[in-house]
């Protein structure tokens, strides 16, 4: 086998050795003192880039797990109203409607949240808001605050899923009034897939469900958390937690804001370089929405077939992401998330300028460059 | 740090170098041929290790998870008769109760379970059956055949935790008539903690339940399996299926009847010793019931007190486990699972010589020359 490929997805992400390594030691027991430490520096430091002072704890589970765990264990039986402009916003309102009254605020993808749309939900009764912050699906970052303030005046608990946002740009859960946060290890952390992190409010703790499920009851969490020496319910996966807690030591040592400023030249590099090409980004936006600070989806020119020309890209070791669902061959993404640098886009935009131009697209001027100078 | 303590717990157990070394590598994109490839030999591998023909999913989530996906897709609704013996008979009531009418079969812990009151049960109209095959909290084996017959009997579905005795033990999920088995990564399998696997019977199949989890939704689990290249519904845990793989290979290189017969001589080995000693094993057995195959119960002497005890032996670099909920302080247990073998069945025993020893315990005979006489 050649070497593993690049993956410049919006997750996974390529994960640094020094975090990849933390997993290679002896099996220990998950009940004791060493995994009560590493599972106390983790929830640390996630608070940290939640910007939450509330309770957080792990989940040996995907981000979905999370976002079903808020949903579930604070959602039962209420009327759910779930904005959706892209498959993750998708995501939550299938999730919501197994446990609630769930009302979806749609947007077509990668266009503005509705938020009038959500004020009548909420004036009609809506005890909770579903958000996805940053829709890797289409590339765009939604206004959480603004929401967070909506939720806060008719009293309904916010759920915000920060999975793709979390670690790679700002996010201030106590400030934005999120009450339920959760991140995936994936994205931005730039950790190994298989955890999630999710944060409590006190508000939302008073309105726990009655019929909660039994590994994500948040209850349990909570109270194995709070025992002298940390712990989880149920057996965690040991060899991630401690994979996790050397990807959020790395996030400290680089400063978050450090970190995030990253991240947006990043983001910034590869926005650049599209309109250099003269192609078109994929979202559309009103003052309250912005570009993604970590993926950047961009409509594949006209004549373009999806999958030779990521098939093209990938024979050069490099995986870009294509659109999902009705996405599909219309638009491709760039993820920059976690430890990726100038090396990494500046070779995925080389690939993908060569691939574009194997498949006859004339483009407009030389991104790499363009790129070169957000970053150099 | 010393080295990590040897683990002679009923799981998490100590992982061989070459199954931690899988999980070193760069991340992969789970929806790829690679991955693929990955998942598609650990379910290989491990419908052999159940005695299936079903379908099989690996679930990132522990064994509680998969315990929980086994109630939650196809016992909504129904009444659940839960037999007990044990700290995990009564988890799996627990979660019953989240989902269905939950009937408690309870037996003393570590005693036989009531056959009869199971069928009484049956006849009043339970559909479904649970039953923890080797119940580690106490040392017992359940006569898993019987209760499937049993079950059938009564045309109720028969959910099985064979989480740890499946690897280390014969389980014969088609022919004892199991239709839903799970398994954790952590005992006998001898990999990291944190997935678990499940099997489902055509006739599980058949009564899925219409509300189910999400996260946990075994339609969703199987639609992503039989694509083209195996996938998992959402972002599985890869570093651990790769270290699952390399773990079910040495279980296939090893052989499977070769590793039951090894295992079946660890606890004969150490309930030996335990009979040398003169001292009692914890479970009280009939003709159906037998010890357990994997983990041995055994009394605590009068007068030894259980902290200092085991205290004495994780001094010595070695753990072993104490008893749980009423059980604390009155029995200790050691784990001989996975790639355990002579040399630390053999330290462990004389550390445990040596800690009675210092606690004034007289015992009637050397323990450790008993197990070697098995072992040797």
């Amino acid at each position: 086998m050649e070497k593993e490929p690049l993956l410049m997805l919006p997750g996974p992400v390529p994960v640094p050795e020094r975090v990849r390594m933390a997993m290679v030691r002896q099996a220990i027991n998950h009940r004791g003192a060493e995994f009560g430490a590493v599972y106390a520096d983790c929830v640390r430091i996630l608070k940290e880039t939640f910007g939450t002072k509330n309770e957080l704890f792990v989940i040996s589970g995907s981000g979905t797990a999370a976002m079903e765990a808020a949903v579930a264990n604070f959602g039962s039986g209420l009327t759910i109203a779930c904005l959706e402009n892209g498959k993750f916003g998708e995501r939550m309102f299938k999730i919501a409607q197994r446990y609630g009254t769930a009302r979806v605020v749609r947007s077509e993808w990668g266009t503005p949240l509705d938020l009038a749309a959500l004020e009548h939900e909420l004036a009609e009764g809506a005890g909770m808001v579903t958000l996805v912050h940053n829709e890797t699906s289409a590339g765009i970052k939604n206004p959480a605050e603004k929401i967070g303030r909506l939720a806060k005046k008719y009293d309904a608990l916010f759920v915000m899923d920060g999975i793709t946002s979390i670690g790679g740009d700002e996010v201030h859960a106590d400030a934005w009034g999120a009450d339920i946060v959760v991140v995936g290890s994936q994205k931005c952390l730039a950790a190994p897939a298989g955890l999630s992190a999710i944060s409590v409010s006190e508000r939302a703790w008073e309105r726990l469900s009655e019929r909660r499920p039994y590994y994500l009851d948040l209850a349990a969490y909570r109270k194995s958390a709070s025992a002298k020496v940390m712990e989880t319910p149920y057996t965690p996966a040991v060899p991630l937690f401690l994979a996790l807690r050397e990807a959020c030591l790395l996030i400290e040592e680089e400063g978050l804001a450090t970190r995030i400023a990253r991240h947006r030249k990043m983001s910034q590099a590869v926005r650049n370089a599209v309109s250099a090409w003269g192609l078109a980004l994929f979202p559309k936006l009103d003052g309250d929405h912005a570009y993604s600070n970590t993926v950047t989806a961009t409509r594949l020119p006209e004549g373009v077939e999806d999958s030779a020309f990521r098939g093209a890209i990938k024979k050069m070791g490099i995986e870009i992401a294509g659109g999902q669902d009705h996405l599909k061959g219309k638009i491709f993404r760039i993820g920059t998330m976690g430890a990726t640098g100038a090396p990494e886009i500046l070779g995925t935009l080389s690939a993908i300028e060569h691939a574009l131009a194997k498949q006859g697209v004339r483009l407009a001027g030389n991104g790499v460059r363009a790129a070169a100078e957000v970053l150099g």
